[in-house]
């Protein structure tokens, strides 16, 4: 039975263009646990927001969200707005079990990874 | 003679905390490069701007600037406001040859680097 989820919450943008690469990532994720429903949440601008996402997941079978907040650092949004949305999220379902993990740039695996592709982009002279 | 220079150019946040990533790439740039002059630079609520960062790169003798826009995606930030900046940018510094990289986001190994990261961090029962 499918009762797992993963959410990917981004900031969101007035230019449909730019939930792009937050689709592959989607796509990436449901490629490699296929039992797993992958979604995609926004903050402003782009639907479906958070807590629509996660009542859908609920909805449909969902009993533990791995909440992945998609922005580079902690600021006010993750570290006020996003504690916030998660505190009404757990009272609207107190049975869902819910991790949030840290932001991309609290991952050094991942800084590594930008310092890299900075190194192989910016070539020199 | 140090006559080139990366700047990293970020959305900039109201919590000073915010730029502590920026701040660590910055670093692994620098080691790496220990040549080339590596800056930060933000948009908004962080100083220096970005203008502020090309003048005193310039002034401290850089001939070619990496311009690297840390930012998730492509959306207004990105494809409007930055290339007004770097045209403006580039008519005080006419003598500067500025390559501006792509967004993070359009990277597919930062993206499958995020992807994996997921995965290891999103526990499953």
């Amino acid at each position: 039975m499918n009762d797992q989820a993963i959410i990917l919450f981004a900031h969101g943008a007035r230019d449909p263009d730019w939930a792009a690469p937050f689709g592959i990532i989607q796509q990436q994720l449901q490629a490699a646990r296929p039992q797993v429903q992958v979604m995609l949440a926004f903050q402003d601008f782009m639907t479906p927001t958070l807590e629509a996402a996660v009542a859908q997941s609920a909805a449909q079978g969902a009993k533990r969200i791995v909440l992945v907040p998609l922005f580079m650092a902690q600021g006010g949004h993750l570290k006020q707005d996003l504690p916030l949305l998660v505190g009404k999220i757990r009272q609207q379902h107190p049975q869902l079990e819910l991790q949030v993990m840290p932001a991309i740039g609290d991952a050094p695996e991942i800084l590594r990874a930008i310092t890299d592709w900075v190194l192989r982009g910016a070539s020199y002279t």
